[in-house]
């Protein structure tokens, strides 16, 4: 971990007993390692200034802070999954006010564009999603003490105490579910659950098969129980993992590394009698992509891409298979959801005991253990590390 | 055209006057060139025999009468667009009486396996869809006057005045509805038109973009315009279609051969403002399947594979792009009509003048003159040429 890391992480100095509404806020930032002051810059018509509660840990974060290559830039402040509390509101910002609890979240929801306005996308237009450094307008909220600028990261940053998001990066929350929880819905368990739910779809009795049981494929696999699907088949390099992910749904487990007679699709194709219903691939991988087609029942079978695949990656299926079989093709970001519409759903469905965010909660931190949170997940020990910023 | 083709037809010699049921019928059969005496055995249980009406020619006729590699098998009687009159049944045929009027269709509806039960699936189990030589049962119910075996062809063999069939591939026909539109109902035009109205569910309003203006991508025009299209794009390599696809829906054309500075998608987004809803690829080329792709709007574009490829052929989409696009892939077989459901709607349709069919008939001609008809579709003449068995 170098110094260019070093300024991934904020700490409000002082002010905190007058209103620093209009004003810079100085606060202490930094993952990994050391924890630097930053100059917070009020937010711009628009925007609104969030402290955050708490926060967990992603596994984009972990990618991006080991990337050295473009996208990669520094300094940046990363963190996109979070709660916190409307410290102040810019010009044009009617849907919260000071004191609101929200959660930030790096898919933007204008709700006055073509995709925002449609039932069928969650690909706002106005803000397009992109790893991007920058706040919507290309300028930064973020400087260090000798003033320079520090980037922002999916439009959220928030492992800071302060950090400004857009209005169309804010969900208001009911305040009643606990923020370590609301947090995690801002990106991975929101994407595998969406997956199940919004993306594919998946129909009550139905047949599942999962490649890749982290966190995102977990949450598939908990989206996939909470439609009622019967049966759920996790796939994995690591039988270690099977007895966890019997907690989220998983029914049956196919250890890949261990299919030298069969593959992983006639495995599937013979318990399911023909095909799973929907495969979901999450580990990122193409060859899983096509494994995970083969895997589908013909005629209605839907592979959903969820993964992350290195740039340049292709997937690949013979011409013929697609016109003759009926399975269906789909990418799912960010779970397919439309965050206004849909994080609060899922709030819901949570403080109704549907959805159980609490098994993903495997570790919570401090703020100044913000480096034990990294380690953990990058040693394969944790699924969800919430970090609180005032412990 | 070689004499290993000669025996691709049929006709009656005799016995107009006696019945026929349950006894082997000579008659005269053959496409191209040589018309010879063929015997027609009785069906078997669960088949029915059928005196043919009228024939049209559909493209695959053609492509398996110039393939001389396996699949190709001679000789055999091709063929499988038609209208007849059920001349008899064997035993566990009830939906159907002697003097009913039929359309013979190569996808099987058995009514009893789970793809047939499901909604969602038009491929069936029991008998699956393949370029078969044989019956259900592998064997023949033709052969010649030397007691040599002929081959069918996908389950209908209409090539000929009487054929046998499977009661899973017959439709039992309203006869109100002329032969010679009916029997277009059997393959060419229910693909185009069930790929707008079933595989994609064309939106009322919406924009298509339309790869290959044969019979086919009209068919699709056609389907979408049933379905409320607000803007049909054709693209195609000869200018002259334009005019002609006029008539099915399309409203705009593209000459892909004239797309020098832009590509096609490039031309197809900025006419759509970002995209058509649905692409349909009817040619048969990879390459243009994944153009189609790249017309498609992000968010819910459909692309879907209608045009059969070369075997071996395979489809590349960038892993990134099917991940953060929204876009759907999927193939459409038969249009994704269910064969005993969705031909009688259409036949209604037809009937309440809603679907045009009689704009695919460019040519009519008797059995003596089906030469003609493969030539004219050879060179591109005709769209649907009717082939009457009685003329």
């Amino acid at each position: 971990m170098n110094n260019r890391k070093s300024v991934e992480a904020l700490r409000l100095m002082a002010n905190n007993n007058t209103s620093t509404a209009g004003k810079a806020i100085t606060c202490r930032a930094g993952a990994p390692l050391v924890i630097e002051e930053v100059v917070v810059d009020p937010p711009k018509s628009g925007e609104l200034r969030i402290k955050i509660i708490c926060t967990s840990l992603c596994h984009s974060d972990l990618t991006f802070f080991n990337l050295v290559v473009p996208p990669a830039c520094f300094p940046r402040i990363l963190g996109h999954e979070a709660v916190g509390m409307v410290e102040s509101v810019g010009d044009g910002v009617i849907e919260v006010v000071e004191g609101d609890m929200v959660i930030p979240v790096f898919m933007s929801d204008c709700g006055e564009c073509r995709d925002c306005k449609s039932k069928k996308s969650n690909l706002c237009t106005e803000f397009p999603f992109r790893v991007d450094p920058w706040m919507h307008d290309g300028t930064s909220r973020f400087r260090d003490l000798n003033g320079q600028t520090i980037h922002h990261f999916m439009f959220v940053s928030s492992f800071t105490e302060y950090t400004v998001v857009h209005r169309a990066n804010v969900i208001k929350l009911n305040p009643a579910i606990p923020p370590s929880r609301a947090c995690l819905l801002a990106c991975g368990v929101s994407t595998g659950v969406g997956a199940a739910w919004r993306s594919a779809s998946v129909e009550r009795g139905s047949t599942v098969a999962i490649f890749g049981l982290g966190s995102i494929g977990l949450a598939v696999a908990e989206g996939a129980r909470l439609c009622g699907a019967a049966r759920i088949i996790g796939i994995d390099v690591n039988p270690n993992k099977f007895a966890l992910s019997k907690k989220f749904g998983v029914t049956d487990f196919i250890d890949s590394t261990s299919c030298t007679e069969k593959s992983v699709s006639q495995m599937v194709n013979e318990l399911t009698d023909g095909g799973a219903d929907y495969c979901f691939e999450c580990v990122g991988r193409a060859s899983l992509v096509e494994e995970a087609y083969a895997c589908c029942r013909k005629g209605w079978g839907k592979t959903i891409v969820v993964g992350v695949d290195r740039p340049g990656s292709l997937l690949k299926f013979a011409s013929t298979e697609v016109l003759h079989s009926g399975k269906i093709i789909l990418g799912s970001l960010f779970g397919g959801l439309k965050p206004k519409l849909d994080i609060p759903i899922l709030v819901n469905k949570y403080m109704d005991k549907e959805l159980e965010l609490d098994k993903f909660v495997t570790h919570e931190v401090g703020f100044e253990e913000i480096n034990k949170a990294f380690d953990l997940l990058h040693q394969g020990k944790s699924l969800r590390c919430v970090i609180w910023m005032d412990r």
